[in-house]
């Protein structure tokens, strides 16, 4: 007898779920159905703020497939509807189409919860006016993208300086709009990276002329119909007629809060490691979902496409009639700031402090190819190893050109709970246009150990 | 007792050796003498084929320390030194200055044989013809770029297709002097690249307008008081002002032979994994030396830099007074040729099928950036994995700028023994510039996965 597959939420986890479930059972065997809030399904958060910035020209670049790609491939998907209860006795959902219309009651056999994040949106006084924007569904940056096109604006604020914000500013930038990020934060992609690297995304930011101001705590937003300026704590008071709130997210979990749904300790949904809830039948993956954080060993929840896509695999791998466990995460982020580069990986130094961990930090300056090359760019890399076990904890990378994808192989020797002693002999690449003789990972491998000495 | 630490061969390895020694053991405790047969220690012999293409201005910036700087470190180095035999029972070796002199008898307590590589010079009739160079010392990256600003050849020639085959053609090129590239093999980067990856190289090659020969045995260079032309076998006949031998390479062992210190199957000097070779007090590191190739447990003898420098290091290490293993070698190797980056490690399917593997290849067309990303560039990846295992054994890449240096993630998982069903769920980093939100190393691992299906 025919099963039947619910998904509450049509992005990346769960339309990657979908997909898997689909390949290992076919439509005779499981019936598959997408409910997605918005008018979009399997479309690019990443790639919003490259649309606003103009390097994605059209919208529909953003989008991999649309529901009707998704029908040829049986699997059902409805857009524009909202579910709004589960009863997880009766094993039913009721839904609504966010355009009007009767609530209707829908079964299921197996419900995947792909509800994902939301932005945070603190009581900021005049955060509803126009003119003030968040970035989160495609709609979100069609709307700055038209606002930009239409009306020109002439000081643009963004409000936080995580990925969202320098990503926000940079496009506000490549329109010619003059920026500045504020954020109550000491430093620049905070908690992302240590302060002392954020300082070095800070410096590039100046370079390309961004006002950037820490350790602002906005008081309102003001304006009468639409924005006129930010005014933060103390005498600052910025004029803006465009605003961006890139203020972080928090997992979207109310549907399964209040339908007896637990959460974990991080806020998200508790998984266990093959994405099932602690109620019978209710699966959650993605950025509604728990992750194990692999160095620190607690739950964590991170808002990246990488692991909404790996968690909705590996739900739909055992919706699918598989066995496949979640192995974890690392935190491993990459982005860019006009030419400047970030990767981070496993923990900051930070988060090593927070954990009353025992480690050491080496923080050193190398190039992205041999010195005397003449392409070579400059890239910093911290490293943070445990002293008792050895073992690398985390990296970041701060750089020019061809900087931030060399955080894959720290992120894979993390993977691999390697010691620095043994990283320090891995046989990576070399040639004179790429790297020095001894990679940078390698070089961060033998600068610990010059502080920690022989095994 | 002070000992006297003897060291024949001044660049990576040997240099590595005696500057790690030296951390560890003071010169009151260690003496250290190297001699070296060229006028130059310390050198890149990877960016010799930049300097002749003028990426390099100054042959000085392949120089990483002259004899001076290792003076002040309390490392003694006599350049333009030859040793010329070894008495390994009276623990003394014979030298003489190449530029004249009686040879002198040199005592040692520990002697490291770091004499590299040398070019294979097959005896072509007029290989020895002015116009005809190799490219092998600084002195011969100097000479090669003397003859292009004095005598501005008007045609060259490469013989050879590896990794200085392709860097000299590019380097010719960046002159303006027309390329033909001849090889006997079937493919270019053979048998670095397997044959499919080899000819994408190919393609590049020729859309950058050079002529590329493969399948050609050369029958002699012809010329009179210089080069004219390279005769092939059968009717090719190509006309040349500039010939460069680019025939690979074989380890230098002469003075091992015939001093009773035994070379392995592999043609290079048998070692331990402490770089100890079978004769008490001499050990051996570098391109002259063996190591053990981690995926396919086969001694090895790859003439790489890195392996060099890290060979240099575990002997200095241990000569040091410290413990520490050499763990091997992946054979992983990045170039770029023009604008088309190379990346490899691990094993080929060629080498696969000679060691009776019983592997699956995937090879797949990706991005270097999300598909919708104005700067993506193509990239092509090839994976190898073993059918019972499941581990990968092996990878190569050949695309656009931000190919090559990701063999290093694939490396890493190499090294850790990695299988598909492990590395498929690996956290890399993904950001629209860099990535489509499964990186190419993890679509590698997907592919096997569907041929092979679960675990």
């Amino acid at each position: 007898m025919s099963e039947r597959l619910l998904v509450i939420g049509g992005d990346a986890a769960g339309m990657s779920a979908a997909s898997e479930a689909r390949r290992r059972r076919g439509p005779d065997d499981l019936e598959i159905v997408v409910f997605e809030r918005s008018s979009f399904v399997s479309y690019s958060a990443c790639g919003e703020p490259y649309f606003v910035g103009d390097y994605v020209t059209e919208i529909d670049d953003l989008i991999a497939r649309t529901p009707e790609e998704f029908a040829a491939r049986d699997i059902e998907v409805h857009i524009r509807h909202e579910v709004t209860s589960i009863d997880t006795e009766a094993r039913r959902v009721a839904v609504r189409a966010v355009d009007g219309g009767a609530e209707r009651s829908e079964p299921y056999d197996e419900l995947l919860l792909a509800t994902g994040a939301e932005p945070n949106r603190p009581p900021i006084d005049g955060a509803d006016l126009p003119g003030v924007y968040q970035m989160h569904t495609l709609d979100d940056a069609l709307a700055v993208r038209w606002m930009i096109d239409e009306h020109a604006p002439k000081r643009a604020v963004v409000i936080g300086g995580g990925y969202i914000g320098i990503e926000m500013a940079e496009a506000f930038d490549r329109h010619g709009i003059p920026v500045t990020i504020v954020t109550a934060a000491p430093s620049l992609l905070d908690p992302q990276l240590d302060p002392d690297m954020g300082d070095l995304v800070r410096a590039a930011a100046e370079a390309q002329g961004f006002d950037v101001r820490t350790d602002q705590r906005i008081e309102c937003i003001e304006g009468d119909d639409h924005v006129t300026a930010v005014a933060c704590d103390g005498p600052d008071r910025i004029d803006a007629d465009v605003v961006l709130l890139g203020l972080g997210s928090h997992a979207e979990v109310w549907l399964a809060t209040q339908n007896g749904i637990p959460v974990g300790e991080s806020g998200a949904i508790l998984v266990d490691d093959h994405q099932r809830t602690q109620v019978p039948g209710v699966w959650a993956a993605g950025d509604c979902a728990e992750a194990r954080h692999r160095i620190s060993g607690k739950p964590v929840n991170f808002h990246l496409g990488t692991v909404a896509n790996k968690q909705g695999r590996i739900a739909g791998v055992n919706l699918g009639g598989g066995d496949e466990a979640f192995p974890g995460v690392l935190g491993t982020a990459v982005t860019k700031l006009c030419d400047l580069e970030i990767g981070r990986t496993g923990l900051t130094e930070t988060e090593c402090q927070a954990l009353g961990l025992d480690y050491v930090a080496d923080t050193f300056e190398s190039t992205t190819a041999s010195g005397y090359w003449p392409e070579a760019e400059r890239m910093t890399m911290k490293a943070l190893t445990d002293r008792a076990t050895r073992r690398l904890l985390g990296a970041q990378i701060v750089g020019g050109a061809g900087s931030a994808k060399r955080i894959d192989a720290v992120a894979m020797a993390l993977w691999n709970e390697m010691t620095i002693d043994a990283l320090i002999n891995v046989d990576l690449s070399y040639a004179p246009p790429f790297s020095g003789v001894w990679d940078p990972v390698l070089v961060a491998a033998r600068k610990a150990r010059a502080i920690l000495g022989d095994p």
